[in-house]
Formats: structure tokens, C-alpha cells, sequence
């Protein structure tokens, strides 16, 4: 996506899609003698480029409208977040409107915000995606209207027989809220059209959906999520009650690093809902298997006591999902 | 347990069950000036030894009846354990049969084998462990015939009203195999008290069993397991298949160490039956996975296109348990 305001489209402006973006933003870095960079948007990709960027040597800036990077995790994790690019010397300017794009001198460019004008080489878009749906629009393909992605059953199969779509462009079904999504990730793109091209090739297949399952590492932290947040789980008709539990990443006597995890559930049902972790490791661990419980749908009480592979290296007798979970049951039952 | 040889109970041989233990090895090693130690038997009780005793500087040695450690794995990551003390200086001599221990020079202690004898300072003995249940019988609480185990219910009650048992004195029922096994874990332990206390205390409350995740570290390297090996399974009465796969931990254009994983799947449902795993990173992270998708019973096909956290730093967009999960499939689809 792009912001809509002038000069967007002035060289050394890029949005970040494919692989021939990645060549482009590099030659330009390279070529130019790029020494500052500027990403526009706070979510897990503008993390990720603000740490490709600090390594290579560029004074790296992130200009949000928001508050806190990574608006998808609770705002202690966001802060977690925060913490770890500042850390590494990247800069976090919140609370900005770019108004426009300018050329500064000698070839740089002004990040024109309202609070104040940004000097800078290079500015990078993170302001996340939209479904491409303009080929399937022009031969018909029904388009889903909460999501503005191609809508597809379970065989991958458009509203127009004979044509199938998977990737980025269709839409997916999430099998938490139990409603068709959008969800532009490769993983789910692979296996989409692994699902499409086997029912073209007519061996019949179905693709069962997604958890959200979703994780990013920015410098040392990684941080990642499944299921539904507790906005999500409103909007998805659920009554969410959440807790966040820090632990470590080893047994306590162990003295690993700290991490952080928040589990959602229903009070109406006693069902897990989502997670979301972050932690300097450990943190894609826990949502992994959270994931895996999500499939098929899975109760607190039993997630309390789930076996787990334990050994002081790799978390306590209590994993910190066990005390999540005990901990979220509680609230739910005094409340 | 101990091998029943003469001279296992001299000064310098000791057993691992406690802290007690621990210290008095400690001392001992300390105040003897101890430099070399002898561990009989392979399992992972005696690879975690092994790399403490290397740690504090000792010439450690492994004897062991059989050809390679950690006989529960597979023999692939048996030579992948083999490999790891070796490199990091522990040597292992397989094949041996302890036939006595007797005093030697100055201190020292004589390991007698079938194949000679070994000169060493301290000797542990790493040979499994048998249930506690002397007390239990002492007041008639029915033990169980193949575990030698307190038998318990779901509420951790023995066979005597007014009697709970918890932790590696009692059976634990094994969700895969349906059956009550014996399993002396830390962690099992921890959640059988707390089950029995609440029920105790005059809340009912429900041991839902274990799926036999396990995971063990010894030097840089992770190994773990859950469910069943295809020989529990053959003695469940399942028709097991299995496969391994080699992968990396990471995305494979990153680079990261080899991770290796075995899945067991039932011919007859195709049902996931239990999974193996080791490599430098990311072996306890597939197995706590694969735990929970145990936990309630999980369709290969499913399996292998199950929702996990993709992202490069944590492994490829089709995870190897995605491709050990499909490989099974086209296995049993063929045979």
C-alpha cells in the first residue's frame, strides 16, 4: 500500500513485494551512497527492514502515525519491541502523518510529516498490503467483501469453474474465528497452491485453513502470534478474556532470557482463542504448539497440563503455557 | 538401579536420584581430586552426566552393554548423539559388560568388563530406575503388573480408598498407547501432586495422562521424543510406518545447523503415532508440537499442512514437519 500523498512515486521511494524490490532498494543504496534510511509504517516488516538496514550501516528511522510498533501484539510486547530497535540504534519517531514527499539536496529526499520535515536517502513504504485482484476481477471471479481478496472454497476453487487461485490475492479460511480471512503469508501461499495445482491436475484435494499462526525475529527478539487477538475475538462474536505471563525460556535455576506470553480464551466456552509471544528465543516455540492446539480447537483446563517435552534447558516442570493457562482459567472463574 | 556386580557399593560409586546425591558426588570429586569418572549405561541421564563431569574437567568415559547411546531413539540420531560427546572428548566404549568394581591404586576404583578393565576415580551409575513402592505394598495398594508401578485412576487414588499416589512411584496413563505405563519424569510428577492434592483437598480434578514427551540437551545438542517408537507401537498393537527426514532449523537459504525428524503414523488410520527428533537447535521445538497434536489424536494428512509460525530465522515455508508428515503419507499410500 502506498500513503497517497505527493511525491510518493519520486525515485528512491520503494514499496517491498518481490524479490527484484529487494535488488532495486540494494543497487539504490549501493549506488547512491545511501547513509539514511527512512521506513514509513510499524509492522513486522518495517521491523525486519529497519534491522536489514542498521546492519548494512544506515541511520535507520521508522515514522508511525501509531503510538507503538507492531499494533497486532499487546502493547507490553510492543514495547518489548520498541526496546529492541532502539537498542540497536534504530530510531522510532510515533505519532507522525507523512503529508508528503520532497527532494532535498544533492539527491537526498524530505519525508515531509506534521511534526516537522525528515532529511533522509532512501524511504521504504511498510504500510502493509492489499489483495491484487484485478485479473481475477476482469474474467469475473467473485471478490469477498470484508477482505477484498478472491474468494475461494476449500478446493481453492474461484466462483468461475475452471479457475482456482491461491497466494496472497485469495482469501483463506481461519479456522478460529471459523470465517473466511485475508492472510498474505508464504507459508499459506505454498500451500495453497499446492492444493490448487493438484485439484487442476485432478487428484482432489482440500486446503483445511489457517490458525494465524505468524512469527518475525527483529535483531535478537522473536515475536510471534496464532489465533485471535481479543479485538478479533470480539469482532468474531467470541467473549474474550485474556492473561500475559513473563517467564524464561529455560528452567529459572537456568537463568535464561526473559519471555513473555499472552493467551486468549473464551468465557462462554472455556476455549483457547489465540497467543501471542516474544522473547529473546523460546518466544516461536510456545506458538508453535498453541498453534497446533488451535487446529482443533482445545480447552484451557486441558492446556494446564498438556505434556510437553521438558528438561531444564528448554523451559520449567511448569512450561509457561501451563501457568498461562492456569492463570487465565482462574481469572475466568473468580470473574 | 544397579548392575548387581561385586563391589558396587564401594566408596566412589554412586547412583543419581536426588540433590543429595548431586552434592555427595560433588564433594567427593572435589575432595578426591578426582580426574577421571566411569558412567555405566547410555540413556540421557547418562549423556547429561557425562557433559557435567567434561565440564568440571574430568576424562569421562561411557560403558555401555550395547552398540550406540539412547537406545529410545533411533539409531540415526543415536550416531548423531555418539558424534556429539565424542567431538566434545567423552569417550564411549560400547559393548562392555560390567562383571565387577574393585579397589585400585591409591584411591582409585577398578571397573572389571567382559572386554577389561578401566581405571577411574568415580563411577555413576546411569541404568534407569525401577518405581518406589515399598510403602505403597507395605499397606496393600495394588501395584501394577507390567510397570512395577503404583496403580492409580484419573484422580491419582491407588487401588485403597483414602490412598492417592503421585510422581515416579505410579502409573501414568499414555494417551497414544491408551495404556497405564510407568514414565518417571519431572514434570509428570509436579501435575500428578497437584492433581491429588486437589483431590485431597476436596476438588475433583482430572489427570488426563501424558503422550511421553521427553527432550534432553547434551553439549550444543537438543534430542527429543514423543509417543510412541515404532516398537511401542507394534506392541500396542499398531501397524506403525514411519520416516526420517533431514532439514535445518532454519529457512535453508540461512543456513542453519541439521535438524533431523522421525515421524510414526498407524498404516491402518493414519493416525500420527509419535516423532523423534534431534539437531543444534529446533529438535524440542518440533517434538512440543507434535506433543500436542498427540494430545488428541491427529490425521497425517492434516499434519502436513498444519498452521506453524513461518518465518526464514525459524525455518522454511514448508516445515519439516509438513514434509515428514507428506513423505509418510506417499509412503503408506504406496505400500
Amino acid at each position: 500500500m502506498m500513503p497517497g500523498i505527493p511525491g510518493e512515486t519520486l525515485e528512491g521511494v520503494f514499496t517491498m513485494k518481490n524479490l527484484t524490490d529487494a535488488i532495486r532498494i540494494k543497487s539504490f543504496i549501493r549506488d547512491r551512497h545511501c547513509r539514511r534510511a527512512a521506513i514509513l509504517g510499524a509492522g513486522y516488516i518495517a521491523m525486519e527492514m529497519s534491522e536489514a538496514l542498521k546492519r548494512i550501516g544506515l541511520q535507520t528511522t521508522i515514522v508511525y502515525r501509531g503510538k507503538l510498533p507492531v499494533k497486532k501484539w499487546d502493547g507490553e510486547f510492543s514495547k518489548v519491541v520498541l526496546e529492541e530497535i532502539t537498542r540497536n540504534g534504530v530510531e522510532f519517531i510515533p505519532g507522525r502523518k507523512p503529508m508528503a514527499i520532497d527532494k532535498g539536496r544533492e539527491g537526498s529526499l524530505q519525508l515531509v510529516t506534521d511534526g516537522g520535515v525528515i532529511e533522509t536517502d532512501v524511504i521504504l513504504m511498510g504500510l502493509g498490503v492489499t489483495p491484487e485482484v484485478d485479473l481475477a476481477k476482469s474474467v469475473g471471479c467473485a471478490i469477498g467483501e470484508g477482505t477484498g481478496a478472491v474468494q475461494v472454497d476449500f478446493t481453492q476453487k474461484t466462483s468461475r469453474d475452471g479457475i482456482w487461485s491461491a497466494g496472497d490475492c485469495c482469501e483463506v479460511f481461519h479456522r478460529v474465528s471459523r470465517r473466511w480471512t485475508s492472510i498474505p503469508l508464504g507459508d499459506i501461499a505454498n500451500k495453497q497452491g499446492r492444493i490448487a495445482g493438484s485439484n487442476i491436475g485432478g487428484r482432489p484435494a482440500r486446503f483445511e485453513g489457517a490458525v494465524g499462526a505468524t512469527a518475525f525475529r527483529v535483531f535478537d527478539l522473536e515475536v510471534a502470534a496464532c489465533g485471535l487477538s481479543e479485538k478479533e475475538a470480539l469482532d468474531s462474536g467470541f467473549n474474550p478474556e485474556s492473561t500475559l505471563v513473563w517467564g524464561t525460556s529455560t528452567a529459572r535455576s537456568m537463568g535464561g532470557p526473559r519471555l513473555g506470553l499472552k493467551i486468549v480464551a473464551d468465557r462462554s466456552t472455556g476455549k483457547l482463542l489465540g497467543a501471542q509471544a516474544a522473547g529473546r528465543g523460546g518466544a516461536v516455540r510456545k506458538i508453535d504448539v498453541l498453534s497446533a492446539c488451535l487446529w482443533n480447537g482445545f480447552d484451557l483446563g486441558e492446556l494446564g497440563y498438556l505434556d510437553l517435552a521438558y528438561a531444564p534447558p528448554f523451559g520449567g516442570a511448569w512450561d509457561l503455557i501451563h501457568i498461562a493457562a492456569q492463570e487465565l482459567l482462574r481469572e475466568i472463574a473468580s470473574s
